[in-house]
């Protein structure tokens, strides 16, 4: 699988520029799987509901038709995030491909501002059977929770597609233990810039990456630079959950023993 | 609390000279909470289980005897690992105090050859309501499954006192996001030296740490040297479960939304 990080700097609610902009870097590189930021189309930095109102659209609007045009003409995939609205708004990341729209995650965590605008995801992390491997979602903050990461992988994803717009140093440190402890890849694609918008004033770190089930960082991009890096990896490397010959990772859990949430 | 990292390298199976030398380290500082290595008294390397028949010892052996002595004389608290004689013989840890051994853990997840010895720990994580605050215990490769620190810090532990033998190089990065994802103080004390037994051959890495709720690490130990250091930390600063204004750590958790084990 040639899993693509487009890292990107979008303008303030500038769908078709973010798009167009997007669809330039990736026609670039040719990746059997491309991976967005988060709400890569509208940027992030929301003032108030009304802008949220403004930019939502649904799964299949205007920013879709676009991506699925690019997945048809590529025979490719792409998670990309962006506002989606349905019977609320949700932070959500939509995963297209050759025959389309195939699914909506909705962010589970939601970070500090976006509680006002959106409403929490509500159907759990899914997991795509696709023909190029078994790619799980979450969102940005998501890593903060190893339940997010856990759960993706108890359901057989071998990579984490991860779209993100990054303000917390932690992540793609972090994101090491998360591939770790459940041996799959991730492929967190983040934003660069700043928004400084109603008085907030954001600041994204870059530093796009592919990290490996052995907690390989494989690939990292700069903390400022708009770019595109694309990666092969054998998404069956994840299917080996064994540490060594006496432990493997998820049949070695231990839930009887754990504290219940 | 002055936490104290006790960095040992225990000759294997000489249980009289590493406690006397542990103690020795021990006495040259003053704090409220001392944590030795996992297996700090007998080695690591067990060849079989006869070894182990020989080595193990009920909570209140002798090895317990001049560590409680050492938490009377002091005032103080002393988490240490040991092989635990018990109906099996599990991958233990005790925590002694003023008043004489208070409780033990059992290492629920089992490394490598330690699945060849020991039985798998059967009690669950658990958190000691001390004067100096509440101290959870996990060991060594728990690390692995944030479930370990999950439990811990879901049943309100400030600080995971965490005996380690540590011989892959994940941990001590890893323990700065289990730290953040629980927003808890960590204390892991490991062992340096090697053992060559039976054909087998460990590299212990030293590196024991403390690190905070934010995820700094406030103090590393060397990779190769006997040491004990202390550091003063505030466990209260684990009570605080706020990433910003609109997120609590722990109140934010979405159990409907994760994957059952």
């Amino acid at each position: 699988m040639r899993v693509a990080l487009v890292q990107t700097n979008p303008e303030f609610g500038e769908i078709k520029n973010n798009v167009t902009s997007a669809l330039s870097l990736m026609e670039s590189v040719q990746a059997d799987l491309y991976v967005l930021p988060e709400l890569f189309n509208t940027g992030y930095n929301f003032v108030d509901e009304t802008e949220i109102e403004q930019f939502a659209e649904p799964a299949t609007g205007q920013t879709s038709l676009p991506l699925c045009q690019f997945a048809k003409k590529r025979g490719s995939f792409v998670v990309y995030g962006f506002a989606e609205r349905a019977e609320r708004v949700f932070n959500s990341a939509a995963l297209v491909g050759p025959s389309g729209t195939i699914g909506v995650y909705r962010k589970v965590h939601l970070f500090d501002r976006e509680n006002l605008f959106f409403a929490p995801g509500d159907r759990g992390f899914p997991v795509f059977d696709l023909p190029i491997g078994k790619v799980g979602i979450m969102i940005c903050f998501d890593w903060m929770y190893p339940e997010s990461a856990r759960s993706l992988a108890l359901k057989g994803a071998q990579l984490i597609a991860h779209p993100s717009n990054l303000v917390m140093p932690y992540c793609p440190d972090a994101m090491v233990t998360r591939c770790l402890e459940n041996r799959v890849f991730a492929a967190t694609a983040d934003r660069v810039g700043q928004e400084s918008r109603g008085g907030i004033d954001l600041r994204y770190m870059g530093m796009s990456e592919i990290v490996s089930p052995s907690g390989e960082i494989l690939q990292r991009l700069s903390t400022d630079n708009e770019e595109i890096a694309v990666l092969e990896i054998d998404p069956e490397l994840a299917n080996n959950k064994k540490i060594n010959s006496r432990n493997d990772l998820l049949a070695d859990l231990r839930a009887d023993q754990y504290s219940p949430h």
